[in-house]
Formats: structure tokens, C-alpha cells, sequence
């Protein structure tokens, strides 16, 4: 398989596009693989998404996404438990359903500090005890919990595991078969010890995600990222370490950008094909 | 002397100020020291900006800044080495004309990657070159050349030195007394290995610098820094952290924020003062 046939497209680059319609443009561009999402996958009900994704003939690279289990309130924390219980649940559906070569992957995002919480540590620590915790119901169902280090941008308020260092500490404890840790360019492209954690993550990486870092940086920190070739990140240099830690599978592309939400689905998904070819699939 | 006689107000709290202005407001607002910057000072001119220093009775914790030099184009780089030649006479002479305890700290920011170029392992290496080759002068002068890690969403365009560690690094192999690190709490509270690089960092701190991390995140990515209290940081723990490192010099408190700058600068002098209190100096 060359890097262009490990293309998947993650359903968030065209966010408005309903399940049906993100299928439908993932081949008709030619890519061979889906990232799914929870909330889409709910519009239509799992067994009818299943179904779906299973007549589509595409893979499914992972499922977004689990976590937000920061909380330190009993009730709060055992909620958000049973919500990555059904997570689970999904994916493991959904990728049985998917062609050969789907992951049963579930990209989790740690959630921020609670309000007016000033304890970066604690809330670290609850995130790691929950990852702990659920990696019991992933072996039950065959799935992998995908630890996601996010941008330090977002630490306060949407994901406190900041580094990939990090992500590697809290699943280090458990078994490579239900817990690893996603690598998404755009929020660890740069750490000066990128090259030494992704050497360390060895077996360790269940998803691979790319998309850019633009500058100027845009008003909504949410929407900051770009095609790739848009902005600064070295592609060829960050896939190759992703590579040399033996990372195969598929490679999703996954853009949170106003302007590529605002076009034609379709659109979108051959661009994706283009901007993945001539950086990362080069 | 307690914390808060360690308060120093940075210029760029009250940035519309000129120097009289801000050497006045500081004063009236009970504050016994005061961080440079550059510009302000060659509005008045060198000499006279010196005098009027020595006038205040102010002691002077630093000058904000040199560095930038990332340039890769070698006319490009020998201007900026020479620029920052010019500011660490300026220090020199600003913290001689300061009180006692004034302290000649010339803060450098690395810069970004040059137009187009993606190699930021390269970027840093020229930053490190540049620190060792000002580091010359600086020792003629006296003057402690402090290295800021900058939050990593300004790797692209501000600053490549991301973390404390690589800023520790990078200043390894100079002395103590002419090379350190500014540790600025926006710039560097989400990081996981705080603690312990703060440990390492003992008797390298040359500059301590506190605002907050507020959200949401506000449209312009450089004026995102909100007072002490008004955001996640947790003072307190990081203070404590910094003088177990050893440092026992000025605090600044150096904010970028529209709503800030366009206030009055006594009231924001005062409203500092009282921040400060009730966090880092409590």
C-alpha cells in the first residue's frame, strides 16, 4: 500500500456533510478510508450507520471521540464514564462493518480543567485513572483507547494531556492492544522532543492525523487549522519518525477550518486527495 | 522583603505610556520597580531615558528585548546579532542608573521560522549559535542574556524555543552569569514537566514574569493574556516552584490586552497591585 492509499478522511474536515454524503465524497474521490464521528453516526442511529459503512466498502480509520472525563464531581465523572462505554460500543460496530484494514480505534480527548479549578495535576491524574479505568471495557470489545495529546493552546479548556511525553506516560502501564496514543501534526508538530517521544512511541501510535499549522493565527482558536501545504509544518519529516515507529495503518486527514466547512463536501475531499499527495504521500 | 515589595510592573502592562508616564504611574501606584522596553526608551533617546531612570528611584528588573535571530540569510542574521549588541549596552546603562537591585536581564525572544522554511530544528540551532555569540558581549557588559520559552503557539511565527527545558538547554554550556532563562507563567504553566524542569533550573532563572492563561481565547492570538485571577494559572504553585529554583529577584507583571491598554495607566498600575496581592505575592 503506498502513503496514498492509506488516506483516510476524517468526517470533521467536511463537518455539514450528514454520513451519507461524507461516504458518498470519500469515494468518489478515490480514498478508500473514513474517520467517523459520534454525532453523525447518532443522527442516523448505529445500526442504520453500520449498515451504511458497511455497503460503502470503505474502511473506517477511527472513531471521534471519546473522553472528557476531567471532572472531579462523582456524578459528572461516572457519566462521562458510561458515555465512553457506548463510545466503545460504537466503534467496535462500526469497524467490524468497515472493510479490511479498519481500526477499531477510539480517539479520546482528556477535557479541560473543571471550572474555576486551578489544578492542572489533579485533573491529569483523572484523566489518567479513567483511561485506566475503561481499557477494561476495550479489551471486552476489542478496541483501541487512543490517547490524544492536544495543542498546549487548549489545556485549560478542552484537553489537559498537552504532549505526546505525556500521553506515552499514561498509557505506558497498559497493554499496546487497548491503549495508544493518537499523533496529529497539528498539535505536536512543535515540540522540540517530538523525534525522541516518537522513537519512545514504538507500537504505541493508533492513529495518525494530519493537518496544518496557519499563521496568521485566525480569530477562533478552534478553526486554526489548515490544508496541508498551507502553513508550516514539515510533513515528510514527521510521517517518516511516525513511520520508523512502525506505524502502517491509515493516515487521516482532519481539518477544523471555517472555509473548507463552507465548501462542497465533494470539493473538499479531492482537494484533500491533492494536498495529501504532493506532502504527506510524497 | 516580602513578594509583593518584589512587584515589578513591565511596560508593556501599560503599553499606550510613554517612559515618563509609566516610570510615574509605577511610583504613584507604590511599586518600587519597573521591566524596559526597547521602544519607549529610544523615544526619549538613550541618555535621557538613563537620567530620567536614575530620577525615579526605580529599580529596573529588565528590557524587553533582543533576539529575532532566526534568520537563516547571513546579512539578515549579522543585522540582528548587531541589534541586540545595541541592546545590551542599553541595559547595561539603564540598570547601572536603576536602584539597587536592579537587575541588567536583557530578555530574548528567538523568533520564528523565515519565510517558507520548515525546518525548525534549524531555526533553533541558529538561535542557540546566536545566544553563544552574543554571550561574548553580554560578559563585557555584565549582562545576563535570559532566553524565553515562548508558548508553543508561537512556534511558527515569534518564538522556536517552546519549552523551559530547551531553553535550559540552550544556555547549558554558558555561565550563569551571563545566560539564563525568563520563566513567564503564560508561557509555560501547561507544561507537564514544570516541576521538574524548574528543579533543574535552579540558580538559571534571570527573569520571573506572571499574567494568566484566560479563555475563551481571544480572536487576537497576541493580546490573549488576562490579569492574575482572571484565568486558570496556579500562582501560588509555580511562585513557590521558581524561588525553590533559587530566585529571589523582581516579579513583572507584563500583560498584552486590549481591554488593559486602553485603560488609564495609574488605574491599571493600582488594579496591578492589588493582583498581584492576592495571587503571587498572597
Amino acid at each position: 500500500m503506498t502513503s496514498s492509499d492509506r488516506l483516510s478522511l476524517n468526517q470533521a474536515t467536511v463537518k455539514y456533510a450528514d454520513l451519507a454524503t461524507a461516504l458518498s465524497v470519500t469515494q468518489e474521490a478515490g480514498i478508500s478510508s473514513i474517520g467517523l464521528w459520534r454525532e453523525p453516526v447518532a443522527d442516523v442511529g448505529l445500526r442504520q450507520a453500520v449498515a451504511m459503512v458497511a455497503d460503502s466498502g470503505l474502511r473506517v480509520s477511527s472513531l471521534c471521540r471519546g473522553g472528557f472525563f476531567t471532572a472531579s464531581d462523582p456524578a459528572l465523572r461516572s457519566q462521562a464514564l458510561d458515555e465512553n462505554r457506548r463510545a466503545i460500543e460504537e466503534i467496535a460496530a462500526l469497524a467490524e462493518a468497515g472493510a479490511p484494514g479498519s481500526a477499531p480505534v477510539l480517539v479520546l480527548v482528556a477535557g479541560g480543567l473543571p471550572e474555576g479549578d486551578r489544578d492542572l495535576a489533579g485533573a491529569r491524574a483523572r484523566a489518567g485513572d479513567a483511561v485506566a479505568e475503561l481499557a477494561i471495557d476495550a479489551a471486552g470489545a476489542g478496541v483501541v483507547l487512543a490517547v490524544e495529546p492536544m495543542h498546549p493552546l487548549y489545556a485549560a479548556d478542552r484537553g489537559v494531556v498537552s504532549t505526546l511525553g505525556q500521553a506515552l506516560d499514561l498509557v505506558e502501564d497498559l497493554s499496546p492492544d487497548v491503549a495508544g496514543v493518537v499523533v496529529d501534526t497539528f498539535h505536536v508538530w512543535w515540540d522540540p522532543t517530538l523525534a525522541e517521544q516518537l522513537a519512545r512511541a514504538q507500537g504505541r501510535i493508533a492513529s495518525y492525523q494530519v493537518c496544518d499549522w496557519i499563521t496568521p493565527f485566525p480569530g477562533d482558536a478552534l478553526l486554526s487549522r489548515g490544508m496541508m501545504g498551507a502553513g508550516h509544518i514539515d510533513f515528510a519529516g514527521i510521517t517518516a519518525l511516525v513511520e520508523k515507529a512502525g506505524y502502517t495503518g491509515d493516515i487521516e486527514v482532519e481539518i477544523f477550518n471555517q472555509e473548507i466547512w463552507n465548501s462542497d463536501p465533494l470539493a473538499v475531499a479531492r482537494r484533500t486527495v491533492q494536498a495529501f499527495g504532493t506532502t504527506v504521500g510524497r
